[in-house]
């Protein structure tokens, strides 16, 4: 009853699906198709994120604000946004059946969200305007539309880990609160009776309270050795208590809970990975089952070449007809022209590959001047470049520079010496260009070259603006002047890569790279809640002037802090005035847990609010977050080793090795040139065309965990489809591919 | 040639080394197994470790000292030291091939260590005696022989598993380094020229080496926020730089230290295991060379059971007999009368299983007094005192009790209330002692009995002391009252026996106990070479002065400090003055590196004294005890989740099964006594012996960390002979375990 082109657009929404590993059970009529399609195109994705990130920094210009702007204009801002949301929900709610719809909590959570800040604005904005003080509670509430308006699955993925360890955690944690409580307790009874002063003249442990919090805060190293200092100036037999207490709290609780929440996590992950290789092939199935025929002298249905190029063209329009042939000879490897359902289902994970395709192509100037750019001369210059010496010699000067740098620049010889670096630097670029071929030398893969040529040219750009701000209008721009600086150091990062060792860890730092970004992101969402409720508590207690000579600069115009030691550090930015800087000192307190001077403005149980935070930023997310860099070294750790082969690699391995025999062949690897989604080439120089895999890429951060886990996820597991499509098939095996020339 | 009687001490010899894994080739001479028996004799051992020890602890006497003692006397004393630790090596000479003594580094080691003390001593008498300054630098030297000179396997291979890690973390160190480098760069560059000034009001970050050692030290976050606050007053956006610095080397850096620590030290250490294991096999099996008989009927070389009893109780001597008909019956399990080599070679494991051989036994007071005890009131205590009601009553009155130590002791209520509570706790003991079989009550492996019945013994003594002085002289002994009060609150901890959760968390702590001990020694190492160092550079530069009121007590005694915050906060007595001192200032420093006041009173070059301090203890060591207890707790959770049995506890399962199964039907189980090694009981009473297998302990610590890495090991490992036994045999497979009545 279906047209064959709907049938092809269900098909590709389901192995695009697949690939990206969108989980969404959207209805499978033609117009929720249609609309799913909208939903996913990336203009929506990218208003929705821009909107979002309007409702977050809405912090920053309302009252306690960095620019205050009228209340009017934030509370349409805000209404705007709650509209775009609005927006987005519905068309969900569109797009997949009414019935899953309201079984999923992100979907409710959202609602609530948008209700709660609604009745918020409206109760706010009438008190407001009857001048009665309240409070814009609902603000702690926007983050919670990042975690789930947005497709941030790794984000959500993050909170399910930390919401999956919590148990675990708090069982250690309790155990962890009695250990504290029954040495405060000993604290108490040891030191309590003794008289003791501590630095600044009050009485030390005669308060119980007061001494769970220090030993609390010893647990963040924050106050050692002070806490300890007058027992110890009492007598040294006090410190084996202290040290007995560092050795069980600091060392011992704090390790366990790393182990807790690490093994949580690997074992969490483990599952939801599991079930994301479950629901990509299930999501296969389902689109071969669209596009299955029967072929005569076939037991089973199968899909032809031509419905497999039609659904490769459609979710893959950037691949080139080579790359695609390439593939399609990967998925029929016995060259029958129609392949069944088991090889199709491989194609998600063949499509995630990032195939780059190789072409030998000469140096633009060899056909421009062929008989200058093969002369001797010409020829000695490509031999020079390419020689190990090249990179030593611009190692070395990068070296000399870094010392040019260190010394006064306002010393003339030094100063101009910058234009000898930068021609320098330039002549390399140059020099590089001529040798290789340009295109390949601007690859999408060649990370150091790019980054190179921008940092040369840009302070190439600035240093040409300062000097000619410098000689035109007689001084010098601060700002420009600090670019300058930054771009020069930088430059310097360039050394580590001629190394082989540190490209190693190098690499595996830029790897887990956007893993990162979705750490930071939790960061944000915990930040933001707190910088919300710290600006409630804390705003205006603690200010800071500008103007050192202010008569309350020395104590933060707040009299509470006068000799406090808050105060006589210089904390006075440290505060909750508005957003940034509480961004910042929250920052600060992950680091080191300091509060006494807001517990002095407000009231001691100011202290809940800054050991809940320690509790949920250091003891989980730092936690979780280490987990995570563990894993990720021990995964690149294991498969540099041991040349481990994830079984996706291994298929491809074989034709790669092809590739690389060719090449040697040829003897052309300086002349090649990268293309990777090359549309405009000609299919005609099929020869000189080959593959290269860039297999230590993983274009998703799904991938990367995918592969952190794949080793311990059973085999049979793959072969297991949630729903309907109970039948189990077979993992395909690859173990001949052919090469179609 | 041989007499039998030097036969079976060689095997003896063997296996009993193989069942403690000690690894030395000794000479196989009739006189050389004596000597060597003699080398193993624990009179000699305990001997050699308190000379170790009394040599360690001349620090404490020597100049600095804590008690000082004239030159001749310390001089003397380590002299004696010297004389024992050569004759220990010596004996060990004496024991090994010359060949094999020489080719051993820790024997050269030793003989190193022993020649340059010596040297050192003769030149600072004589330098001394001439009263000319010289350094005892030799004293730095002393603690390698803990190292070396014991038989301290765990010591010696924390340190193997650190000198192996240390490749891979110098180059992760090089590139922490050289991002250190560029950041204090770029920090030079931005901050230097804008005049700012820190809170003590000299420049900020206006030369380099002071800026990349603050940045360093940010790294410990000891010095954070205060490094920052300078920059961040002038401009909010320099918080950026620093944030990214956090962010690089204070997270991500030392996650990869971690990472790498831990990985190293898993691959090495479960390769040094297995070497372990290997050697372990090639010693059973020269034991089974010696013993071996041939036959007739059998094509293999057999051992009778004749022959494996007398080794069993050579090697053994404090196990019964049923035990060892046990262990016999499981070797043999076809009940041949003799085994082969391959069920001979697992003896050295089966003898390191603990086996409880449980006794069913009444009550004492039952053969006493039967009408009584079995009366039905005595009947309702019983039944009372074994209800789940009566350790959540006592629960209870614990926690009353911790709000009662909470109160202060001089209200009379309160410190009378604690001759209540000491009654209770009195009668509770009684109750179960009324209940329970006493010799089962206080068994080896009831740690919480023990534990309750000493506190509150203690307790009980201490505060009748305590009150007798009190009426008698009219004082308290502020000693006394300490120890009263200590007691007290450790009566607390046994809350957390109750709650099954923490009894988990709190037995994996316990089991690991022993490998901190190893740890422990690992730091009093590294402390004390720093000790030493620290105490010739820093000796007397800060003094601490008991009387607040003595002129100098403001500054240390040292003008330079005047002023300087390392006085203001009252760090006084974080000194190198003594050797305890200097312990105790290490401990800080591990804890938060600060050492300005040191700098100051001396040199700036005495940070790297302390940034090498920071390297070695918390990069390398610390790193690795978090590795260990990370590891330790993944074994934890994996053997308590899946049930995961090693290959040796398997073997005993289905006897243990066997032992339950007949615990039902005799329905004894409370009134069961425990023995182990109990050599007096009767065997004539065999029906009513059971075995029970301490499943969960480990004897050893490698023991431990066999399991730890079993997993990980190939078993065809096992089968792999080091030297001259190059022939393989299979590893055995106990399926059918026999039991022989």
């Amino acid at each position: 009853p279906v047209s064959p082109s709907l049938d092809f657009a269900l098909a590709t929404v389901f192995v695009s699906d697949a690939q990206y590993n969108r989980n969404i059970h959207f209805d499978s009529s033609p117009q929720a198709v249609r609309l799913y399609l909208l939903y996913n195109h990336w203009a929506f994705k990218v208003l929705l994120y821009f909107f979002i990130m309007v409702n977050l920094s809405l912090a920053i210009f309302e009252e306690p604000a960095v620019f205050l702007l009228p209340l009017w204009a934030t509370m349409l801002v805000e209404l705007l946004c709650l509209i775009v949301f609005t927006a987005r929900l519905v068309h969900y709610a569109k797009v997949i059946p009414p019935v899953k719809f309201w079984k999923d909590p992100k979907n409710i959570c959202i609602i609530a969200v948008l209700t709660l800040t609604l009745v918020d604005m409206i109760i706010y904005g009438s008190l407001e305007a009857a001048k009665i003080y309240c409070v814009r509670w609902s603000r702690v509430l926007r983050p919670l539309l990042l975690v789930n308006v947005t497709e941030g699955r790794q984000l959500r993925r993050a909170f399910r880990s930390i919401r999956n360890a919590l148990p675990q955690i708090f069982y250690v944690f309790l155990l962890f609160m009695f250990s504290l409580l029954v040495f405060s307790l000993m604290a108490l009874k040891l030191l309590g009776k003794r008289n003791l002063k501590n630095i600044e003249g009050y009485p030390y442990f005669t308060d119980y309270l007061e001494i769970v919090f220090q030993l609390y805060v010893l647990v963040t190293t924050a106050n050692s050795p002070d806490v300890m200092m007058p027992a110890y100036n009492a007598g040294s037999l006090f410190t084996i208590f202290f040290i007995l207490y560092i050795l069980i709290n600091t060392y011992i609780f704090m390790s366990v809970f790393l182990a807790v929440v690490y093994n949580s996590y690997k074992k969490y992950l483990k599952e939801e990975i599991r079930q994301l290789v479950r629901a990509k092939r299930y999501k296969m199935a389902r689109a071969f089952d669209v596009l299955q025929e029967q072929k005569e002298g076939c037991s089973q249905p199968v899909l032809t070449q031509a419905s497999w190029n039609h659904i490769v063209r459609q979710v893959r329009p950037d691949i080139t007809d080579a790359h695609r042939d390439l593939l399609w000879s990967v998925c029929d490897d016995k060259n029958q022209g129609v392949i069944g359902k088991v090889a199709f289902v491989q194609l998600a994970d063949l499509l995630n590959i990032e195939v780059i395709t190789l072409k030998s192509r000469p140096h633009p100037l060899q056909n421009l001047f062929p008989t200058i750019y093969l002369s001797a001369p010409s020829r000695l210059i490509c031999r020079l470049v390419q020689h190990r010496g090249f990179v030593i010699a611009f190692d070395l000067i990068i070296l000399v520079n870094a010392v040019f740098i260190g010394l006064d620049e306002e010393n003339p010889l030094i100063s101009n010496s910058e234009w000898g670096f930068l021609a320098l630097y330039m002549l390399e670029i140059l020099l590089k260009l001529y040798v290789f071929e340009p295109r390949s030398f601007f690859s999408r893969h060649s990370f150091w070259n790019w980054f190179d040529t921008l940092i040369v040219l840009s302070a190439l750009i600035a240093t040409i603006i300062n000097s000619a701000l410098k000689s035109s209008a007689g001084y010098t721009s601060r700002q420009i002047l600090d670019i300058v600086f930054v771009l020069r150091v930088l430059r310097l990062i360039r050394v580590v890569d001629s190394i082989k060792r540190f490209r190693i860890i190098i690499n595996t730092l830029i790897r887990i790279g956007p893993a990162i970004l979705t750490f930071g992101q939790l960061i944000v969402v915990v930040y933001y809640v707190f910088a919300i409720v710290g600006m409630e508590l804390f705003k205006n207690k603690v200010k800071f002037f500008d103007n050192s000579t202010h008569p309350e600069h020395a104590y933060c115009g707040n009299p509470l802090l006068k000799g406090h030691s808050f105060a006589q550090l210089g904390y006075c930015k440290n505060n909750f005035n508005n957003v940034v800087s509480s961004f910042i000192l929250l920052v600060e307190l992950t680091v080191v847990n300091q509060c006494d001077g807001f517990a002095s403005v407000t009231h001691v149980s100011a202290r809940i609010f800054f050991v809940l935070f320690h509790i949920v930023v250091v003891i989980v997310i730092i936690n979780i977050f280490v987990a995570f860099v563990l894993e990720a070294f021990f995964v690149e750790y294991s498969v540099d080793k041991s040349q481990l082969q994830t079984s996706l690699e291994k298929k491809i391995e074989e034709l790669e090795l092809a590739v690389a025999q060719e090449k040697v062949d040829d003897n052309l690897v300086n002349a090649m040139e990268t293309i990777v989604n090359d549309l405009t080439t000609g299919q005609a120089t099929k020869p000189n065309l080959m593959f290269k895999i860039a297999s230590k890429r993983y274009r998703t951060v799904d991938a990367l965990l995918q592969r952190m886990f794949e080793a311990d996820i059973d085999p049979e597991d793959f072969a297991e489809i949630d729903e309907s499509q109970a039948r189990s098939f077979e993992n395909p095996v690859f173990d001949t591919v052919l090469w179609r020339g």
